[in-house]
């Protein structure tokens, strides 16, 4: 039930850092990279490592591919993520593959390949960019959201039966944002479609200081 | 009053685009870039490309930073970025610089050169990927959010004189996160602090198809 970090560059750190942030013991964080130094900041970190390239099925088998939680592939290239998903799919099923895309055109290859989640970090990167051009409180406001130590936070939760019947606007104390019903997105303006029901699940942004309920 | 974009990698390209659709002229963009290549490409958007190294005071000038709205910083270098903040501030005290950070050390570093904003796709990416170990729920609202064609989209605005003493969580159509009171952010869990005042700004998040209001 481990968690394989494909490429330990400023992506993987960064996603090894909030994996453990979110509860997985560093114990179960296994790096794979081709450098030895990346390596060396790994295991400073605490975090397994494996020498070598991460599209080799020995090199996946051999980091527990087949017992693994999820592989989260951040290797900078988009062609070997291609190749590291379709030989995690081909060695184990079931596990859960996040990949990271460097080029926006090749998002529709990277899914096709088989990857259960997509991430462009450029594409998010230029977006708040260009949004700070007029002012940056939009930009600031998502990098909060995203930081587990910001002001704010957006979780998904299920609904508790006392809930059923009321809008997304009257549930609270957080602000729900949306409701995944099914496999549906259900958005605030929805009218009707927007009191919540058995089985929803809830988004919401929830304030790291709001500690009045008991 | 155009905006200057130094490197035409991935960032830059994603920076680009996004300013282009919140209204940029294409004419108004200018990139400047040390590979012939990407110049190229960026020819072919219609942007107007210069070759040479952001850092140089040379290059800067001749892009005119003197009249220059802004300054986009996509060079993947934390180096090169800090003197393009400091060379940027010196020819122009009063562009708007905006720096996209490669490690998250180096963001002190690059407020104190004088960036007025800092984007780090990889601690993004980091956080969206490690995110979407559980569930994808979270990273598909944020994805949403920065997406222009998304269904919802993150605004600013400024408060209507109708609106002045409703709580965030009474003003509508879209759903408030945050109001912007002089310096401080206020968030909907204030109580009377979250009634809006005259000159507030508000944050909201808008649906791409709430197109029932007049
Ligand atoms: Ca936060
Ligand atoms: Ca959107």
């Amino acid at each position: 039930d481990h968690v394989i970090i494909c490429g330990y560059g400023h992506s993987g750190r960064s996603a090894a850092h909030e994996a453990v942030l979110r509860g997985t013991p560093i114990g179960q964080v296994l790096i794979i990279d081709q450098h030895a130094e990346n390596l060396k900041a790994a295991a400073e970190h605490g975090y397994i490592g494996l020498l070598g390239d991460a599209t080799s099925e020995y090199i996946l088998t051999d980091a527990g591919i087949a017992q693994a939680k999820a592989v989260l592939i951040c290797l900078g290239r988009d062609d070997a993520a291609v190749l590291t998903i379709l030989t995690s799919r081909h060695l184990n099923p079931s596990v859960r593959v996040i990949a990271s895309a460097s080029e926006e055109e090749n998002i529709k290859l990277i899914r096709q390949a088989g990857a259960d989640a997509i991430i462009a970090p450029s594409i998010v990167g230029g977006y708040l960019m260009a949004d700070s051009v007029e002012s940056t409180h939009v930009a600031d406001y998502i990098n909060d959201l995203m930081q587990s130590d910001g002001r704010v936070r957006l979780i998904e939760r299920a609904v508790e039966p006392e809930e059923i019947g009321k809008t997304m606007r009257e549930l609270g104390p957080n602000l729900v944002v949306r409701i995944n019903r099914g496999g549906e997105h259900i958005g605030f303006w929805e009218g009707e479609r927007s009191r919540a029901q058995p089985n929803d699940r809830l988004l919401e942004i929830e304030s790291s200081q709001a500690t009045d309920t008991p």
